[in-house]
């Protein structure tokens, strides 16, 4: 996989995907991430990226030319499956999703900031677009990384056993149970005692009923998304 | 307004708290951002914070002793309003929760990993369990990003007015209407007439109906809510 994120703000992106499981997914040639800097296909000595929008009205927008000039440089070097615009107002993210562009090869993720990207690029060169969730943030950098993590995160070879994502919450509409680790008392707090017994089909059996009781308590929507 | 995050990844975090509008509201004073190493508060040798789970099971559990002594020691030297873990089966974050924090003095947000922490943190120590979406991350570091992002943008003198928060989406129960900028024909795709008649009332109206197109295409769950 290959994932080019396009931004005003490269520098915001860096240490997300120096650091952990994105770093090392990198490192074993799973994917492939590059930072495009809008500002480079800008011209004019300004190296301006964003003006006032028309019909006046506070914030600036994205400019379409510098966008339109790096899209067409990287679709000039290889396909792209997808053109994800990050913005408040796309496809809501979730696991889904994540699951589906996971199998994807190429993917262009443009980060909007200021008001947004002029209208037509929407209109004419983005194919998707995807919302991390229904706040709003000071820009799509932090967007792409989570879309981007939520991906590379579900890579054949880039999580270990120890991390395995098929007991994740939502994976199977269910969030996941309770888990607790050593020691099995701490400061009067006791850890259940099913979990000591050592008896693991009854483990099994609890940490399913638990997970259901949390899923109907917590989000009683995923279990009827999924009637 | 004071944020302390505690995680095994400081350094994931780094770049996104030193670069734009984050910068900016600590340069200004309106933010204060700490990150805390749960290493710093292990005990023994191989500064262990995690361990396997009880019961079995892949995946490793983050310790309750190192993050109850971070904790205690942080809540020694100031109150906070809200121990919160970011996690996926935690509340859903909206535009209302990010303005209802935005509100708060000091806050604490803790970063699971692996398959998250004990359970005996979240009975006891959190006060406040937030998901950014219904997907899965490697790590919180990226969900207290977004969530520090999104309240801090808020906070009054972070933004100035070019890029007010009060026209965003989600906080009229809207989606933004379009946006465009210069040049107004760009290989031959236009700007809609109206946005360049210069007749602004006309302009506002236009707005106006566009974002309630918009929302009523895209979210129609936004407009039933308001009901």
């Amino acid at each position: 996989m290959r994932i080019d994120i396009i931004t005003v703000l490269p520098e915001l992106l860096r240490s997300p995907f120096e650091a952990s499981i994105l770093k090392r997914a990198q490192d074993k040639g799973l994917v492939e991430v590059h930072f495009h800097n809008l500002r480079d296909y800008s011209t004019g000595k300004y190296k301006k990226v964003d003006d006032y929008q028309f019909g006046g009205g506070a914030g600036m927008v994205m400019m379409i030319e510098p966008i339109d000039k790096c899209i067409s440089k990287l679709q000039s070097e290889r396909n792209y499956d997808e053109i994800i615009y990050l913005t408040p107002d796309g496809q809501t993210l979730n696991q889904n999703i994540a699951n589906e562009l996971s199998l994807k090869g190429n993917l262009i993720m443009l980060c909007g900031h200021y008001k947004g990207v002029d209208q037509r690029v929407r209109n004419h060169f983005v194919t998707r677009e995807i919302s991390i969730g229904d706040y709003v943030l000071s820009g799509g950098e932090l967007a792409a990384a989570v879309l981007a993590d939520s991906i590379i995160r579900l890579l054949p070879g880039v999580l270990n056993d120890e991390t395995s994502a098929l007991s994740d919450s939502f994976q199977d509409d269910l969030l996941a149970p309770e888990v607790y680790t050593r020691p099995a008392e701490y400061k009067g707090m006791k850890v259940p005692e099913i979990l000591l017994s050592g008896d693991f089909p009854k483990i099994e059996a609890w940490r399913h009923q638990n997970a259901l009781d949390r899923t109907t308590k917590r989000r009683p929507d995923l279990l009827n998304d999924k009637n």
